[in-house]
């Protein structure tokens, strides 16, 4: 597929007991692009769900968008092509049609038999788990993603959670240039300068958690009452055009150029998040639903990894 | 000298016309430590401070801590030392203590004799002036600034307005590491994240503007009625101590482990802001200077370059 369509099925926390189902299902609602992690730990189904479909005639290879991203530990270039064919293999495609650093956050390698997906600690001992910084730089590990390109193992590149700062001296570096940013933005957190610097540089955006709060109280990091879709102003726009409140969130993603990836595992659901290309807020409600940035970010690994490992390692500071 | 005095004297902004005056009172006050930067547009003269001082007997270079920084126009490797061995001359110096990145910024060369400092635009003409970026990233800029080192030009190298990405990354490159990080912090940004993480990473910090507006009334970046001065609990803790409201914040900035480069060319608020070290304040009074942070920036390219240059380019967000 040339273009990532706008809407995509994120697949973090889809759980592998009915993780090809899900895929299956997403691709009868009508999702053609989806957003893969190695870290997510369900490329394996995902897979299966991809040839199941395959199989059934529900779609063909080139009519999806198939997203992959390269994980902490595998950043020194000794392990990115190795990292990608393995998502690759777990995925059972050829080609993916974007691969990502996943964090600007090199981590100690850990072997694929050791422990896969690795997750944020080196050591095996799970129950004391240590979160060890590799020094490879983000430069080299671009270069190895530029590689991948090279010997065709994927088809675009791009970065995920980099800062404006991190872009500047990626484009100063970059041979390949990225396609695609994915950071967290919402209506908490509307990170416009950001989004504004990458269209600047002709990079796409893909806001990742676009219904803010929802992706993050089934892990505690955040409360039921933090929910976006409860805002009076977004109740009464969703009132106004016999929507849902989050079809309205997901308008207000889409209509500011970003493409989202928002995941439900319930057919419902699916559907209700991609019907959101036949109506357009107005100016004004666009606005008013800008106005609820609070600069609240939900996926900090600064906060996240001191709690988990008594490591401080903010990244957006 | 060996290491940086907590208190230096900023050179920022102090006019050519009276700099060598003012370099030498405050040698007189008790400065041992300046902060310079060829974009200070002063160089020449706080050198011809200096060699005076030195003639009259005042100080020797030894006991002295002098920092300069490498402007935007000269990151690409092949300028950086012409860059470095401009500000010795200028300074009539042998060697800096310090010498730093001043911005994750890389512009567009400008020659010596075209234009100097070059400030942020790369054209001659400086009624439409264009800020033109130079592909050169930020590794490439510290090998050189290693190279520095090596060849005894510079004892120690840094960076300013770098965010804890950049300094993850620089840390992962490095082969000399960054000894001091310089940044915008006081009460209204306190940094707190940022500070903690160049602490664990061992980099000293350089607070710059530590009385935040004030720097930037002048050039009307900030209004007088932005003033931390004249916060209550501020003034409160002043009167307790028998202080000013500045050297309250000051000894804030201080007690909180960061240097600080403040600039006055008055020899009574020279004399003032040294005066920090025979009181302490108290964990609480600590916290309530700490509770005004606003997360309120003065110093941003991001702002600062679109009104001048018509180029958004954030590097903070």
């Amino acid at each position: 597929m040339q273009k990532m369509p706008d809407i995509g099925f994120g697949l973090w926390k889809v759980d592998r007991d009915n993780c090809a189902d899900v895929v299956v299902e997403a691709i009868k609602a009508g999702y053609r692009h989806f957003d893969c992690a190695a870290d997510y730990g369900n490329e394996v189904e995902v897979g299966e769900g991809l040839q199941r479909a395959f199989g059934e005639g529900l779609v063909t290879r080139d009519a999806l968008w198939i997203t992959s991203k390269l994980w902490n530990t595998f950043h020194d270039p000794a392990h990115v092509e190795a990292a990608c064919q393995r998502s690759l293999n777990d995925l059972q495609l050829d080609k993916l049609d974007l691969y990502m650093i996943h964090f600007p956050i090199a981590l100690e390698y850990v072997d694929f038999e050791s422990r896969y997906p690795p997750e944020w600690f080196a050591n095996p001992d799970a129950d004391n788990p240590e979160m060890r910084l590799a020094s490879v730089p983000l430069h080299q590990t671009w270069a190895a993603m530029e590689g991948l390109v090279e010997k065709g193992l994927v088809d675009q590149i791009g970065v995920c959670n980099y800062n404006s700062a991190l872009i500047h001296d990626l484009m100063a570096y970059a041979k390949v240039r990225p396609s695609v940013l994915q950071i967290e933005a919402h209506p908490y957190l509307t990170q416009e300068k950001l989004i504004r610097l990458a269209k600047q540089y002709d990079i796409a955006v893909t806001a990742f958690s676009p219904l803010a709060s929802k992706s993050y109280v089934e892990i505690a990091m955040a409360e039921q009452s933090d929910s976006v879709l409860t805002e009076q102003v977004v109740k009464k726009v969703a009132e106004a055009h016999e929507k849902t409140p989050a079809q309205v969130i997901l308008r207000w993603a889409v209509q500011r150029g970003t493409s989202i990836i928002p995941k439900s595992t319930d057919p419902g659901h699916m559907r209700e998040n991609l019907a959101i290309t036949d109506f357009s807020l107005t100016e004004r409600q666009m606005n008013t639903i800008t106005a609820l940035n609070a600069n609240r970010r939900f996926n900090d690994p600064g906060v996240f990894c001191e709690q988990a490992f008594g490591r401080f390692h903010p990244i957006y500071d």
